[in-house]
Order: C-alpha cells, then structure tokens, then sequence
C-alpha cells in the first residue's frame, strides 16, 4: 500500500467500520483497476471478485435492485432468475459495455471450451456510468486488454477516486469515480458480519449535495469557490442530471437471494442521505452478493447446506448497507483528484474547492 | 379551521409549499378522520379522496411503490395491474383492513347494485400500520360506521398528529401518526403542478430520528429527556422497530401510471433523510396518484386524451416528492399529542421532550 | 374416503401421478371446506394447510406468482418479501375476503395473545374468486365460523367440485369450483419429489375450452348441446369473462423462494393449455410453497441447513407443477356437479352436457 | 417476394390473419436479415424497426416481459423503466450481443454527435439465442457490418425460417429460427386492430413438441422418423433444452406501457401451447411495442395526446398475441430448412421428418 492511496474524508454514520474500510473488509473480496488517461480520454476499467477461485464454476450469491433504470448495465436480467454471479463484476463508461461484456465472455470460453457448447453460456456481467462530460466516450477507447489487466491487477489494497471506471466520472458536477467503505453488523451477541460496499459514482446536482446533513452543495454555490462555472449555471438552470451511480454491495453474512434482494435495497437509503432523488437520467443501480456459501456450476458437487440468517436479526445488514454505501460516496468524493479531459472540461475535486472543509463541518455543529 | 389545527414544525427542504402545505394543496383531494379515544382503545380510521365524484366511475391514475413488504395493506395486486383507484382510500390499524375492506366494498354495492354482478367487483384499498403499543389491537374497534363517518367528514383543511388512523401511531419511539406536507414543483418555464403527501408515520428507532440532517434521536438519547424509558432501553438494546409507514402521494401533473411509479418511488428517498433504511419490520408503501385525467368505469365513455409530462421533466416531481414526503413525517411527529393508551402505554411527543427545538436546530446551525 | 368422492375426468399430459392424484400426496399438506348452499347463497371456505404443527410458529416457505392482476387477495405484499406462510391458507369468493381474513388473525392471536403486541402482527392470506352469478355474493354469508369449520375439517381425502369456496364458481360458462391433482417429478436418478395443485376454477370463456388440446368449447357451441344459452350467447357475443383462478402447488422439494417463485411461474402454462390467455378480468394469482424445511419464527429457535435442489435440475419441477395445474382445472370441471343458485341462475356441470366426452376424446384421437 | 419466401405451415387458432401473415401487417413495420452461413458458421442478425424514421428522435412506447430470465439480452432494464425504443430491436447469438450492441451504439452517435455529450446516451437493444450447437458460437463471427446490412435490407417481405439470426437456431431439436405472424382483433363494433409476432424460436425438447393440440413430438419419437439420433437421446435421457426464445410483437392500437406489458405477458400462453414449460436453461422474452403514437426524445416536441383503449377491451390483444405467438413459432419450424453445421451437427427441418404432416393433423382430427 503506497502513500498515494491514502486519503481523508468526512466520516458518517456511528457504525463502526471493517480495518480496511474497504469492501476487501469482506474476506476474500478483491479489487482491480485500469485506467486510461491521456488527453481526451479519460475512463477505464474496474473489476470486482467476490473470491479467489473460477467464478464460473463457483457461483456467488447475489441479487440486484435497481433503483433508477436510466442505464444500460448488462447481465441483470440473469442476475434476477438464477441469482448467482458467474464472471468478475465489470464496472466501465457505458459505451464500453458492449466490449467488456465480450471480453467476459472469452475469458470464460479460454478457461472452459465447454460454454456455449455441452455447457450453457456464460452470463456478462458490466456495469457503467456516463463520462462523456471528462472522456471522449465515442472514442470507445476501453479494450478487452484493459478488462483483463483490471482482472490481474486484483487486490484487497485498491484505489479510490480518478482511478479505473471512475476515471472520467462526475458527482454532484464535482470529480467523482471508485469509492469504498465498511461497516460491521452485529446481529446478535457475538455474531457479527461485515457490509462492503464499492461504489461508481457519477451523480447528482451540486445543489443537492449533503453530507452528514449538511447543504455542502448550497454553500458552494452561496460562497463562490471555484467550482466549475458550467456546474453552476446546469445547477442554476435546473438542467437534469445525467449521470449515474453503481452501488455493489458485498457481505460475509450468510443469506439466500431474497434476503440479499432486501440487502440491495438498502443502497438507496445510503444514496438519498447524500441529496439524491434518484434522477430521471441516472442509472442508480445496486447488486449484493454474499461470500458466506457458493453454488456450484457442476450438479454433481454437493450443494451447501447453509443456515440462513434469521430474517428477524436482518435489520443491522440493512444499517450498514445504508451507511457503507453512503461512506463510499463520501469516499469516492473525497478520493478524487481533479481530471481535466475532453475538450479541456475539467471537474474539480471536493478536496480543491473546499480544503477547509473539517472547519465546515465544525462550525455546522453535529 | 379552528385553532388546534396549527401547529409549528420546523421546515425541511428548500422548494416553494403550496398555500396549505397540504396534500390537498392538490385541488380535489380532501381528508376525513374519525378517532377513537377511549381507554386502551387509541386508534381511528382515515380516508383520502382524490376528487368529489363517484370513485368507482372516475377512476383514478395511481401506482404503487412496496419499499419494504412486510405489510397487510389490501388492494395493491389490482392497482399494480390496473393503475387506478376505486375508492377512497382508507388507512386504519392492522387488524381493522379487513372490517374496513368490507365496509368499501358495501359503500360502493350501495351506489351500484351491479359491482360483483353485472359489474366487475370492486377492489377495497386500505392501508395499514400496527398500533398495538397504545392501541389495544386485539380489541378489533374500528367499525364500517367509523369508515363512513372519516369519508363523511373529508375536507380540505383537515387535522393532523394524534387523530384518525394516527391516533395510536408511534414514531421513533415518540407520538407519530398523520402528517401531510405539500410542494410545488416548477417543470418548465412557467409549468407548475403540486405535489402533496400525506402519512400515516408509525415506524423507526430513537436512535434514528434524523430531522434537517441533525441526529436529534441521538441528542435526545444523550440529553435524557423525558422520552419513554422503554424506548430507551429498547434503543440501547438494538431492538428492531415494528412499525410501519404509509405514504401517499398526490399531484396535479399529468401522469401516466408508469411515471406515477417513477414517482412514487421518490417517497423512499424522503423517508430515508428521516434517518430510515426501511426496516425489516416496517411495511413501508408508497403510492401516488394524479388528479389530471381520469378513466372511466363505463367502456361506452371517452377515455381521456392527455398530453403527458415529457420523460425529461419529470426531475421536479421527484425531488418534490421526496421533500413533501420528508416533511409530512416531520409535521406527523410535530403535530402530534402526547398519548397515553393500551395498559398505560404511553407515548410524548416530540414537542413535550424537545419543545426547544427551535434553539436546537439553531445552535446546531443552517 | 366415502363413494362420492370417485369421479372419472380426462387424464392429461404423460408424467406419473402421486397415489391419491391430490395435492396431499405431499405429505403433511391437508384441505378442508365448508359449503354454503341455500337458495342463491351458493358459496363457501376451502382452506389448505401444509402441515400439522403450529402456522405461525413453524413456517413454510413460499412464492407468489401474479399471472394476471385483476385480483383482489390479500396476503401477497408479505409473502413476496419474507416468502413465508402464517397461517392456513384461504380460498373464498370475493367479499369474504374481509370476513375470512379477520378470522384468521383471531385465530392467531388466540394461539399467541403476544401477536400485534410484543411480537409482529400476523399475516393473513386469502385468495378469492367472484362467483356472483350462482352465488348472492352482496349476502356476504361466509362466516368466521364457516372459515374455523374448514380449518377443523382439513384432510388428506378431500372433495372437489362445486364444494367449499368452488361451490358456487363457473368456469368456462360451465360449473367450475375446487379441483386437485400431482405428479411426481423425477430430478436425477432414484431422486423423485411431488408436486401437487389446487385450484379454485372460476374463469374462461367457453369458446376458449381446450382440453387434451381438443377445442371442446368449440365443439359444445356447435354441438348445441345443453349449455347454458346464456353462457352461448355471451361467447358468441364476445362478453369478457369476469373469473379468475387461484393456483396453489404444493412440494416436498427442497427450494429457496427464489426457486418457488420459478416454480409458481409455471402454474401459467398449465393454464394456458386449456384455453386461457390470461383474460382482463381475471385475477390469476399462483403461490408455491414447499414442505421440505420450515422457518421458525422465533429467532431463537435453529434455522434450517438445507441442501437446495440445483438449479439445472428444476426442470422436471417445471413441468410437473404445469401438468399438476393442467390435470387440477380438469378435474374441478369433471368433479363438478351442476348447480342452480341466485336467482335461478344455473351452470351446467361438464358432464352433464358432454356425458360421452369418452367417446369424444377417442374420435378426437390421441 | 420472390418464391423462396413461400412456404405451407399448419394454422393454429380460430382468429383471423392480416393480408400476410406476418409482424409487418402492422403498418410501418419492416424486417431485415443478415445470414452467415459457411462451414462451422451458421448465425446471423435480424432487425426489426418499428417504423421509417429516426428511431432515437421518434421513439416508440414498449414493454418488456420476461417469461424466463437464462438470457443474456441488453438493453431490458431502460426499457422497463422508460418504456421506449431507441434503436431498431436486433436479434442475434449470445456472444455476438456485445458486438451489435455497440454497433447499434455507434449508428446512433453517427446519426446524432450529441448522443452521450450534450444528450443523454442511447439504449442498445439486442435480444439472443444460442446457436452453439449448430454454429460455431465460439467463432464471435458477427460483425458490426452485419447489423448494418441487415437495417438497410429491412422490408416488409422478409423471409423465415433458417435465416438472419435464425440461421443456426434449434427448436425441439428440429431446426428453428425466425417466424412470423399476425392476428386481426376486433375491440368493439368495428374497430380493429393488428397485432403481429415475430419470434426467434430456439427452445424445446422433442418430446414436448405440440402443434394444434398434437403431441406431435411423442409421434416422431415414438414412430423412428428420420430426427436426429442425439436428440432423441437426449431427450430420452431427460437432458434440459439449453435454448430460448425471443418473441416480439406489435400492434397498432393505442397502449401506454403499462397496458403493453400486459399484452407482452399473453406471449407466454401461446408458447405454452407448444409444449413449453419455460424451461430453466431457456431465456424466454417477450416485448411489446405500438405504433400508435410517438415519444419525442426532444422535450420541445409536442407529446402525443392519445386515447388509450379502454381497459375492458383489451381481451381481443391478449387473444391476438398469445395466437400470433403460437403461430409464429409454428411458421419458424415450417418455414426453416435443414441445416448442417458446426462440426457436421445437423438440424432436420420438421418439413424433412413429417413431410406428411397434412395427413397427420387430418388423421388425428379436428
């Protein structure tokens, strides 16, 4: 873990958090990134896995909630029926889908020649966000390479912020992209479980931002910094936003699909605390998986015999899905360093217009 | 209007109220209750009417938002397939929706002797929260009588806090029940609609309550005040709620019912700034309707050509939403009275333990 | 088992049945009714409970699919969400839903006076279908009593036809009511599990009647034979129908709601097989539930470690559950027996108006 | 329309067709085919486009159902959200989804720059079978071209059968691929209406098989016809179908979306009248769009201000799509040729193994 990957940032919620504050808090969960970066392009790739083996041949638990389906994410209707994840999570800009779901799909066939032929086809699984504001999206500059080198470079220790998919992202017209947090649940006496959550943040109106309860948004507009004068105006103007938020979820608490399905949508509750209504154009989607059992592809392997967790001790999953997933927002704002892109457009990072922000947070009491 | 309609409650959010801060800002709908007061007998019955005409043959547009199942509301498989309302609709304690589920479907055989026989049935909807801490629920009170009186008594200026369904309700371990709110929302140059709501708030915990960003559960549990001390130690003890919230919405936009879903689906973002992430045991529903247009029973009559909101406008409606919704729970929690019922339960309200809660929120800043 | 329960119907589809070609071949699973026939009250209660032991303490997995909405039902919001079952379920007509549903909360909480208080309410679950032209269903006869006599009266040999909640049901414009069937799925070698059906027979239009892939109702129209001249005319005039059917399949399969839900999907192509398109006016609901592992309701109690079905074995699960509904409306129509009722109002029980539809079926061939 | 395009198939139903038979009895709406046949590949593209404009700027209301979700399809989670089509609709294999799916991206960007910078981005929309058995799916042999080519050649005569992404498609392991068809509906006293499917049949096991009633796939079983020796084993051995199908219909008369997804969920009765169960291994979807009216994508544009038809009269669609279905997958099995593929797998067209099939039907009755 280099210096760089080290940031600071407001913290919310009173659940206490995994030591890495990381969605790798979640055994076995790991991270990885591409990111491009070079004159009008700016985005990239990142990955998730839920474990170190062949994610084909053992299945992860998940499901998905889709809070807002102004989005063009790919593998969710499977998603829906089987409730298993069958290839790394891919997250990129949304032209770029089309490619990383291809290149999924030939790294299954490369380790199983099977698929598509004794065996079934292999499910996509990619998510995306619009950078078009920062990257020029219709250069469709993401590559299958990218994918497999974000596959490679998977790690419990990852980055936040401009790196990977979130190179090019916007967030409340501040720089946005990958950020990530933990909480730890307690769901009875001595039974805890941890909450990760991994965002792609590329959201919201400046003049809705809150964080910790305050209007972070409104006071930039009333003070004047120096955020872009473009935010301000779209902000002034009522221009809807078009952007996005992936929210992946992950725990080590043991739950079938209905239950994660309840689990994934308590990534809204995390969202809203930030100032989202869940824009008409945004593609507000969130996916939970659980790394506590996993279903084997080949119906011969014994299926696990796993005992759920009682739904009536769900509720601090539910707390801190809400507060994970509202912490890596945080996060991911407050990771991000400024990108200027396309067209000389520039997105200043919260830390730059707003250094002084511990003494705001200060004098606007809690 | 006489006098104990006011009330003061501190104002959330930052868009224009209608005239009355009411759902029936939205001309048409009105609000009728009856309460029952007596004993351990703390409960009522609500209605909600869209406009002044037979519901059964003007039908109105309306959809569906389940934010958390568990609930025993009637009537949502058929608004969710046909997208329309009707009857009134009615909110009353959990074991009453069956006595009051009944009582509409005679109200609406009275008016038109053919409903179940020439006719299709008519299809009751009631909403429901458990009030059982102060209402002694096992006593199945509410009556058809109690139904007809709150439809009788429908207004447009009409009571909220500690009445109709409200009367036994509680709301992060304080006195919750009816609030209602309204804003306006401006879609274009000089388009304005309204969007109302009205709650019936009977959900969270203490520890929770979040109000304009401030953890004012967390103060109250700090400072001692003279809150329940079982709410208290249930807090401190994790125990979840088993409350539940009800949410409707109202406008005069013109909406078909896949964006009055869009809509509705807004109500979880206002609930969630509350300090909810919709517990497991709260039956969170949501449900919107437009006054702009209806449909008619009789396939002889004209249906309806309305010109709807484009897609890319409907962004006000959203944040309009989410903000009447926030603020119809803080004026449910405002406007209530403190309560004593079932065994001597008892609930405050949150203006008898914090009734400094103007220098509360000014020291605490914004 | 007494003679009247014998009747002779047309055998469907080519899997194998279970002993009795009931839904109690699952062992456990038990039905009772009660009957209402008196002048044009013509209605009644069917109950169905998947085991002996206690609903609200041990509980049974389950799944709703809504094939068609126009459905008045209560129960389905908290079974989608906790895919559970509390208590019995309850078949009924229209405008006892109230009646039946109240009863089975008192049942509840006579059992456990801590339901509504300490612990969570109870959810109750009744299904219904309109019989309103053989029945005065505005006499709102059924009784919490009628609904307490089926619970007493539940077993594995149980009657069908114009009995319980189907005594006064059409289908098809001819009489309708409770029928019931299995089959037995065979999953991999030496692994079998039953499905069974119950239905609740209510709908079609009788130039829709297809059994055995033979159009019946086209052949009874032109045949002139003894069938209602008003069930003629109506076809001829192209009347919509107003029925709807409830589907309830049973299995000792081990499968996760998830899986339940896949399941009771395919209730739907059981029903299309006999000429339905899922009419408007129909409220086509289908619940799953399976025998295999119970969820307890107290928290304390163990929770279940079960080995689910693999999923790429569910397919003979499919057909069964589709063949069992198929062969369950078959027989709700053979075992019905004609009925005159409310005003005089009379259906034609099928074997009545095609006594030789053995003959027929061999002309028809196959 | 030259010869080729001829074929003779069975008639399913009772319901008259439009002057072709086919999903472009609807006016506006034309076909295009893109086959690749050579060797080891056996694939292709279809599209369908709902009408001759720009399909961004004129967008075309849709629903989605999906009967089964084993299907990898894109572009699902916007249309269920916004309810349009943005693009043509195409159809092609699995792996080749990625692949048209930024094709249909890039067409969109070369015919607006503003898509994706200034405009919100474009929702692909390709549908997909597997036709790995007989293709060499492994091959990613589809190319942006070939989407291209199959738009500019879309008509309204357009060939079935073992074409476009027919091409390499297997049905009850007889040979599959595209089929067409269309029912008239009479809504009320002369207004009438087209509705018009267009399927990628890709599904089923032999012994399923089921045309008019007929068990047609028992009958070649059972009589040692000239069917691949694999599939009878395979289907003997009770080996799961790991096909799909994907089913499209349109229609003139005036729906909002919610009422096209109550149409697009009626497919699913027609299928089953085939002999589907909707199996597991089986992506079984179903969308609906109109042609009745417009959405501007620019929210200047005046929006429509239809009549939508009333509810009442919606049988008519329901029957229409469910016999339109059935039909059209009838029309995929009679109008495709035999086709010899991948590793010398070979389908035999149902034309090739019951070339006698007129006296079958007329030896079986009816």
């Amino acid at each position: 873990m280099t210096q760089h990957y080290l940031f600071d940032a407001p913290r919310v919620g009173l659940l206490p958090s995994g030591p890495r504050n990381l969605i790798s808090d979640v055994p076995g969960v790991r991270v990885g990134h591409t990111t491009l970066s070079q004159g009008d392009v700016q985005t990239g790739v990142t990955i998730i896995k839920p474990h170190a083996q062949d994610p084909f041949l053992f299945q992860v638990p998940a499901a998905v909630s889709v809070i807002n389906g102004f989005g063009k994410s790919v593998g969710l209707v499977q998603v829906q029926e089987l409730g298993v994840l069958e290839t790394p999570i891919a997250l990129t800009n949304t032209f770029s889908v089309g490619e990383v779901a291809t290149a999924q799909i030939r790294e299954a066939i490369a380790a199983h020649p099977a698929i598509g032929r004794d065996w079934p086809t292999v499910n996509p699984l990619v998510f995306e966000c619009n950078d078009g504001y920062l990257n020029d999206i219709q250069a469709f500059a993401v590559s299958a390479n990218d994918y497999a080198q974000a596959c490679q470079s998977a790690t419990e220790h990852f980055e936040q912020g401009s790196v990977g998919a979130g190179r090019g992202m916007s967030c409340f017209a501040l720089k946005g992209g990958i950020g990530s947090a933990s909480r730890v649940a307690t769901v009875s006496a001595g039974q805890q479980y941890v909450v990760g959550a991994l965002v792609l943040a590329n959201f919201g109106r400046l003049a809705n931002l809150t964080v910790k309860g305050r209007l972070v948004g409104q006071y930039l507009l009333a003070n004047g910094l120096s955020v872009d004068r473009k935010a301000v105006a779209d902000s002034a103007a009522g221009i809807p936003e078009k952007g996005s938020i992936i929210i992946l979820l992950a725990t080590n608490a043991p739950l079938d699909t209905r239950q994660l399905h309840r689990v994934s949508k308590r990534a809204a509750a995390g969202l809203a605390r930030m100032g989202s209504v869940y824009g008409h154009g945004s593609g507000d989607i969130a996916l939970a998986f659980t790394t506590a059992y996993q279903i084997p592809a080949i119906a011969e392997n014994a299926m696990p015999a796993t005992s759920m967790l009682h739904e009536s001790r769900i509720d601090p999953l539910f707390e801190t899905a809400a507060e994970a997933t509202e912490q890596a927002i945080v996060n991911a704002l407050w990771a991000a360093t400024s990108v200027r892109g396309r067209m000389g457009n520039h997105r200043w990072a919260i830390n730059d217009v707003l250094p002084q922000w511990r003494e705001y947070f200060e004098k606007e009491g809690q």
